[in-house]
């Protein structure tokens, strides 16, 4: 008998790589609102584009403390998010370091082996995966509020 | 001297996988619009829900083509695309198959060799995730959308 596995395509290195593109793109929308609508303009009773933005930070520091520590419980922010872009701004690229330094010590088998999560049972690949999609997708809404306020998005595809 | 190499981590079935549930994940989205809202309503001046998907659906096609033919090049449709819910998600649906036939055939090692494709020389790797990052990005508008209409959108976590 002959199991067939299917080859696998995505490099760690380059995952890291798709990953800080998306996270530089993000920090360019959170750079294009003018700073008094960051916080507060919205559509369709959706949160403001920084409090969508703290989501998505928060879920990147997750991943990158599981990554780093194998602790995957999730703590609740004690406060509630800064609404200030500098300290948002900060938080962002204070981040970016522990993704580079996280990703060279994974272990492959490990990043795909299932394990309990706060979102569920999954491997930290996949919980990776879902920040980035995550990502893409309220930045996506930030778009059409940057648009509603008259304002042309960063390019999508420039990374 | 040691060369390392980066681990692969994401097998083709994974990413196969990843992209239905994305796919799945906009048709939802695509049903959750009034008919009479899909190709008209938008926000700052931004194409209706509808022309995104129509969007979605061709490089979608386009990647299917690529991955099943080897053939890349570019071909812009004839027609503009129909302004009517069935004829969308049948285009839809009638990809779906694609997709399952296409990505066992895949060549690992040919999927992540850069070549000349419409927007520049990546690997068919990096076209699949542009398109994957792409739907996630105009769905995540059209939930503003829906928002904006008093309409509840399908779950983001559910695939």
């Amino acid at each position: 008998m002959t199991v067939t596995t299917s080859p696998s395509v995505l490099t760690l290195d380059a995952l890291l790589t798709h990953w800080q593109g998306h996270r530089a793109l993000t920090r360019r929308v959170i750079e294009a609102f003018p700073e008094d609508q960051l916080f507060t303009f919205s559509l369709g009773g959706m949160r403001p584009f920084g409090d969508l933005a703290w989501e998505a930070f928060g879920v990147s520091a997750y991943n990158v403390t599981g990554l780093s520590t194998d602790d995957w419980s999730w703590h609740q922010p004690e406060h509630a998010p800064s609404h200030d872009r500098a300290a948002l701004l900060g938080a962002w690229d204070g981040l970016t370091p522990g993704l580079d330094v996280a990703f060279p010590a994974i272990d492959a088998a490990w990043f795909v082996t299932p394990q309990k999560m706060a979102w569920g049972t999954m491997p930290p690949l996949g919980s990776v995966m879902y920040a980035i999609d995550n990502e893409v997708h309220h930045r996506g809404q930030g778009y059409v509020y940057l648009r509603a306020l008259g304002i042309e998005p960063p390019a999508f595809y420039e990374r």
